[in-house]
């Protein structure tokens, strides 16, 4: 089925103990849409400046993301600059943002967007994304949203008006513990799942994610890499494997569930192996699903048996 | 097989956001013995003081611990206190260290202990676990090892030959960078195996623990609480879970370190349901085989039949 993704096309620059990359492509809807787009038909809602290279639109072409919806305005680009530290690669430090055109984004939807059965709300204002809500000519088999400190800090009433009305949360763990105001996560997930939302996905980078519902629990394992490059859009990079594979097979029920989480973790593993998109968006069929079979090696372990016990006692 | 532990018995004094318990039994070697008892036999090699209460060494005899090693010196008992936090019951601090009796162990092993074809040398100063490796009558099947930054700083060149020793190293994730001098957690797990040991386990909290072999990776999760009592222990009780089952089966492949690992899983998560050993010390085989079922439902996905493949591009 068809999937919208509305959100922030940016210019990223990123430095990492390694190297500096200036004005690369990224943004949440960037990274979601290429993503996505290998399991399912994508369209995107974003505003970019004048200044947008013609590249950059023949790159998402190419991945056949239909960027009818990507509206180019004057002024510039949103740009994001940041560096990860030399410790961890996780701890990120923003040096500059400058919305641009970002500043002023009022995302307009096409008849042809409207009717999309598959809806994700990327980063942006909460008040935003209910507006995108409002427009779909009706309720979207599946919405999900995905939110930071930001506005989880600076819109509270706006984002759980938007929360409530979603099928699938997507935050990360600190992000979790201070929407829900609870220092324990799977506390967190419960209490986010009593607002509305039937799935939380709390990711935790390198340590996987968690999948709840309110009688289930998946935990997808992280791929374990020896070389993280640029950990910048992996958590988009998850939800668009995540939401993607949902709306390429209609599988809502727990398998689903499970390889869709699983899914997303592959491709958020592509994603921080590479500056930018750029291992992203070259990927083919037995890349992708090669990883999907190593991280099912990864984690799996026999269960016990029928007629199976665990050893007891030495014996005794 | 049997199992010999070597490490701290110990008095704990734990606040944690909820509760407060004052001298509760604890110490690497009472958990990793408790955990492992399960599963086969056990002795424990350990010093404690004349006031060592007489219903503790009768709850490690109830579990079946041989407890000829647990030596009784003058002087009071190993005594550590901290306080857990409350944002992150994963922050804690140490109010208190009084080593006592323990400033002045020396394991003097039996003929018996000597015979052990397991042996875990629980986290103490590196020269001791050497010398008691130097007392075995013969080269065990498998020895493990636990440290801790304290080692790693002030003796990394005997933790280093201790560690060249051994078949298996526990430690977690800033300890294994700071012993490997590498911030990305794979190679520091690769520099770890270059050195000698087949196994490096890396130790994650509530996100589960990596094991890594030369050409093998597992990852196993954590099982998500709602309630967490009193993390102190957990990474014993995973060690004495996972050489527990090892030793009680003897299955040292791939399929049997799986098993092992999630069985570590599964005893670190009883034991930070209850305050010192309440919860680890009364569970039955149900509980255990219940929750390790449990587990391996948290982290299943159906990978791909061979003749099945992911959605693509939306059917184009």
């Amino acid at each position: 089925m068809s999937l919208l993704v509305v959100g922030s096309v940016a210019y990223d620059s990123v430095e990492t103990p390694e190297e500096r990359r200036e004005d690369a492509l990224g943004g949440s809807a960037t990274y979601f849409s290429i993503c996505s787009s290998y399991f399912t038909t994508v369209s995107v809602v974003a505003v970019v400046g004048e200044d947008f290279r013609r590249e950059d639109i023949e790159l998402l072409e190419a991945c056949r993301i239909d960027t009818a919806g990507l509206e180019r305005r004057p002024g510039k680009t949103f740009r994001w600059s940041g560096v990860y530290g030399t410790e961890d690669v996780k701890t990120r430090e923003t040096l500059d943002t400058q919305l641009n055109v970002f500043a002023h984004f009022s995302p307009a939807l096409n008849q042809q967007h409207r009717k999309h059965r598959y809806l994700f709300l990327g980063n942006i204002d909460p008040e935003l994304q209910m507006q995108v809500l409002e427009q779909m000519e009706r309720r979207p088999t599946l919405v999900a949203l995905d939110t930071m400190n930001y506005w989880i800090e600076g819109k509270q009433d706006a984002l759980t008006r938007v929360v409530k009305s979603v099928d699938v949360m997507f935050v990360d763990e600190g992000e979790a513990r201070t929407f829900a105001g609870q220092a324990n996560i799977v506390r967190a997930a419960r209490h986010i799942l009593s607002l509305g939302p039937t799935t939380v996905i709390i990711k935790r980078g390198e340590h996987g994610a968690l999948v709840f519902q309110e009688d289930f629990v998946f935990a997808a394992p992280a791929f374990p890499l020896e070389r993280v490059v640029d950990p910048t859009g992996a958590g988009d990079s998850f939800a668009g494997g995540f939401m993607g594979y949902l709306a390429g097979t209609g599988d809502l029920g727990h398998e689903g569930l499970r390889r869709a989480a699983a899914l997303g973790s592959v491709m958020g593993s592509f994603a921080v192996e590479g500056f930018s998109t750029d291992t992203l968006s070259s990927l083919n069929r037995q890349e992708i699903e090669a990883r999907l079979q190593s991280l099912a090696q990864l984690s799996r372990f026999q269960p016990l048996s029928a007629n199976e016990s665990l050893p007891w006692r030495g014996g005794q």
